[in-house]
């Protein structure tokens, strides 16, 4: 038995009063009307969302006027949209579901922005202090430059002015990056990816449909903050395990990526990305941004404007970065639509990098 | 591939100053050093909870020494324990994971004991007012008396004084029942499960050890308000629909169910449920808690003690069903221990029975 991606609704990203739910809801809407998806067959509903509100799967649920099976909330942080995904995943292979709607949700206001706990780790509760960490230790071991750095936040930038549902619409320059305010030596404030509130669907399946998009490989790892950083700031450990699990399991590699959303909740991030899920060696994310830039690389990144460029609603980012994959390998992504894509990476990180999801995608025709 | 209990952890249910993290490991330290089960092997992690502290499977992980592949924490208000379970059983079918240690755990002053949702349903924000209408629908339409209410929680109360981790240790009596107070007519204080600080947890895998207890059905159903409830107040659609589905699966009926773990958030409920659930037929609930009281019908029921004596902490009371029926099927429950249990069933819901999950687990052994 094989999963599939049978239909997605998205929102744009914002920031206002909407509720929650009406968030939620928006996004659901779209999917369901952007693919005439007939509600009594939809058997499962997970909401991923750092939300506190309670019991909101089974909620929306009836908002939607669906009487599902399975209704859950789950919430893992920054990578609970692709791990919301993964949990859909096992719930169609095991055979209790056959149609799980996914909706990430989240406010720009959301407790999950910053984490307490992260206080035991040198008292640094935003995470910009640890990207900061990555970025310097980068800089110094590699002479990755400032420059290097900016370049994925333009890069993202621009992807983004052809994303409708992206927060930002309009680019940035490298003067404009390096002049915008500091935040945390060295990393300054269009380096971060900004807060805001957005919702996005998505409709996995068993069953494949004359587009099918398939589920090949998964990887997932949660190895703490002791291992995952203060041994080695050079690495993002999770995603480099991760990642090798997920090729594994496809049995590709790197090589034969086509596409990626890559977790750039700061630039930094996607720079160290491009090594550890294994584009490029270890310390030539400074070289290698270029060749992305001038999508000379084989391996397109963040297309839809990544988190970067599109805000980054915690519980929806993993879901919106699922949907741009499906997009572009059922060639429905319009301006940004990259050709010839087979093959498609979603990479999905929690805290500084302790957690991340790494999913592959294939075009299952044509 | 089948799913298998391996191993449980409890602790005392109680009401004091505990953090969420300190109950949470309390429980999953006593399933590890009582099972001596290798940290190694634990390749996923679900925090069962309504706590709003984000990214608590991981941060939970850590604390444990535990670097998994999967983790997640779960919200689904009261029913939240059994949808972990069903979850994991999800991941260990899929083949993502092989052994997933779940752990429930809730505070007494949870956000979750109400749900404002409710309020949509004519302003009562209070389960205790859906659980009157229930009670007053089934002593109007089949004579139930306050006696037969009474007896649920006598029974309940009374099999708690053979379980240490249960809330109350107390026995009381019908008249005791009778005479607590008014909370909402007709039920009083000792017709509601009581909210309190607890925590338990249990580990799943896909291989038998020399007691195997095995998950062989699995029903879960997310109704909504306006047809759980106000079009018939005698049943509990969501329980109906769970229990049939589980029993298909399991290719069992109610009578081959020698114990069963009912979600007795109200007296009334456990009432309802015997009908609801198929052990007796509608509108005998009342006279069969006589024969369920003097263990005289085939199926025993709440042998833990129940919501009602075992106190409530809401994410945590569907893993401590499940880890009673697993302690029945492999005879390690004591003082409390029924004769010749084959076949066990776990019966979990939420928010008035507006969702349900039933679990059928069956002795693997001897």
């Amino acid at each position: 038995m094989s999963v599939y991606a049978k239909a997605y609704g998205l929102t744009k990203f914002r920031k206002n009063d909407d509720s929650i739910y009406k968030l939620a809801l928006d996004s659901a809407i779209d999917l369901i009307k952007r693919f005439k998806i007939n509600k009594d067959e939809i058997d499962g509903i997970i909401i991923s969302t750092s939300s506190s509100e309670p019991y909101m799967a089974s909620i929306i649920a009836e908002m939607l006027g669906i009487k599902p099976k399975i209704a859950n909330k789950l919430e893992q942080m920054c990578s609970s949209g692709s791990s919301a995904i993964i949990d859909a995943y096992s719930y169609l292979l095991s055979g209790l579901c056959k149609n799980i709607l996914i909706i990430g949700v989240d406010k720009y206001d959301t407790k999950a922005n910053q984490l307490e706990w992260d206080a035991n780790r040198g008292d640094f509760k935003h995470p910009a202090h640890w990207a900061a960490l990555f970025a310097k230790a980068h800089m110094r071991e590699y002479n990755t430059s400032e420059d290097d750095l900016a370049l994925v936040t333009v890069k993202n930038r621009r992807y983004a002015c052809k994303n409708e549902y992206a927060y930002f619409n309009n680019e940035v320059s490298i003067e404009e990056v390096k002049n915008s305010r500091l935040i945390v030596e060295p990393l300054r404030l269009y380096h971060c990816s900004y807060p805001c509130n957005g919702a996005s669907s998505i409709l996995l399946t068993n069953e494949p449909d004359e587009k099918p998009v398939k589920i090949i490989g998964i990887g997932a790892k949660s190895v703490g903050a002791s291992i995952a950083s203060i041994d080695d700031l050079r690495s993002i450990t999770s995603s480099r395990v991760a990642a090798r699990e997920a090729y594994s399991m496809a049995s590709i590699d790197a090589k034969m990526v086509d596409i990626a959303e890559m977790h750039d909740a700061f630039s930094i991030c996607e720079i160290m990305l491009y090594e550890d899920l294994g584009f490029v060696e270890k310390g030539k994310g400074g070289v290698f941004v270029r060749e992305v830039f001038d999508e000379k690389s084989k391996v397109k990144v963040n297309t839809r404007g990544g988190l970067l460029g599109c805000g980054h609603p915690v519980g929806a980012s993993g879901i919106s970065q699922t949907v741009e994959i499906v997009m572009q390998l059922r060639e429905e992504a319009g301006m940004r639509q990259i050709k010839d894509c087979k093959i498609g990476m979603v990479h999905n990180m929690s805290a500084a990098g302790t957690t991340s999801n790494v999913i592959i995608m294939e075009k299952d025709y044509g």
